[in-house]
């Protein structure tokens, strides 16, 4: 199995939990769960293919990536009410899915020989847009656009991260290691610590005279 | 005119009517009938035909799809005021329009000889994302996800008996046939009867001590 | 460069400074604005590029389009503070990225052979999708949906001009700037005169006996 595989996989799992999770907030039944898993979870990656004109777009391609989603959506369903406190079960899933979704995005963007802009807006379109057509179409405040916290700035030091390894002696694999990596701590940190960059203010201090 | 062919003008002149509908209840100008229709109409077959890397998107191909919804939205911008219940006429409409949708997807999918995992969600997916666009940019409540309702069940049971029969003796068009009406005769049976599935409980009695 | 790409530059740095300003109003953090302006920027355009199934979406081509848009999502989240009513700023600048993208999206469909109905839906669509995206990821009411404004409206004149000009004698760049020309005088004098066309009424003074 390939590295971008192995992502692939496991952030179809973690955000089909996230979407699934979200479907029992929105009360729908088995299919429902099983729609939005789906659609959470295969969300960046198609958006992904589709943008970089990939032969075959990575689910039709392998439809076990169905299967994992289905079987995520299928646990959420039975076992989610044994969460104590089911929105901060998102979050952390959500981060977890952030920090493979991200290397997955931006492993592609590098193997098919792209440059650093389109490389960082790959990790984050495909770290961002599961979660985010999760959240629109269940009509939930986008985690993506949060204020206060840190969620595609993780992505984009994520994808940074990586450029960086590689334009140094890194390969590929430690590349997207350190790419998870630093996604996943910026974002922890920021669920944990309340770290943030500055959000725009619209009247600033200098202007109050 | 093949089978698909004819179901993706029947399922865009339905789709295109509840498209209208809702552009209705929003007070939009013809324009905006005209454009809200559209998206209903063509969304979901085109996501598929994305999603399956088809050489041309099927309205790109043929224009007449897009004649076809704009006449349908004409005829809800001129005529629509005679309706009793708008709410009500678009639910039936748009049970009418997944029901030929659903099939729509389930037969591009076996033409390109794709496995039961592809053709299920590839069914459910043309069935479902038109009307999502329609309600996701109009604001209105997704019916897709709707509560107590058999909506993707119906689409799935839809696609699961077209694949039930073609693994029979069945021919593609009986196929379809039937994925059209288990389709409807379900989404049907929920509107009038209150036909649904269990829905999601979080806290569920053996909890309750 | 083209007239289709010079168009492209100007759309998605005039979009792009709509879609920071909304990020602005959702108070989000550099990499926000950065995120919704590429959004809202390139988000037309991908559409196009994708339904016309071009062989490399353009600011995947040519990665300097991200660039653009950067700067442009840098510009105001350093300086907006400084406009008096941001809510007028994003409706004067969406009405001059809407004429120009509006003309791209016309342009593409010309040069690939495109028929007048898939013209017209293109110019719409490449016009229309950016703001579209912009306004339901940041959970604002459609700018493209307005109630008593023209703006599919002035698309479709414009892309109907674009094809008038052609018909007759003249070149497409004359057919462009004719296209930009009709959409911005419509929706500047829709904004300042309140021109509109009359919206759907569901219960026409006929029928009040």
């Amino acid at each position: 199995m390939t590295a971008v595989a192995f992502l692939d996989y496991l952030s179809v799992f973690v955000f089909a939990l996230t979407g699934a999770l979200v479907a029992s907030r929105a009360q729908l039944d088995l299919l429902g769960f099983l729609f939005i898993a789906s659609l959470t979870a295969v969300g960046g990656g198609t958006v992904r293919d589709l943008v970089l004109n990939r032969e075959t777009i990575f689910w039709i391609a392998n439809p076990r990536y169905i299967g994992v989603a289905s079987a995520a959506a299928l646990l959420v369903f039975f076992f989610a009410h044994r969460l104590e406190n089911r929105r901060r079960a998102i979050d952390w899933f959500d981060a977890g899915a952030l920090a493979v979704a991200v290397p997955a995005g931006v492993g592609v963007a590098l193997d098919l020989g792209h440059g650093p802009a389109v490389v960082v807006m790959m990790g984050m379109m495909t770290g961002a847009f599961g979660g985010l057509m999760r959240d629109v179409v269940c009509n939930e405040v986008p985690l993506v656009l949060r204020q206060g916290e840190l969620y595609l700035s993780a992505a984009f030091a994520g994808a940074a991260a990586a450029l960086l390894i590689r334009w140094g002696v890194g390969p590929t694999p430690l590349a997207l290691l350190g790419c998870a990596a630093v996604t996943f701590l910026l974002r922890a940190g920021s669920m944990t610590y309340g770290w943030k960059l500055p959000v725009y203010k619209s009247r600033p201090p200098r202007n109050r005279v």
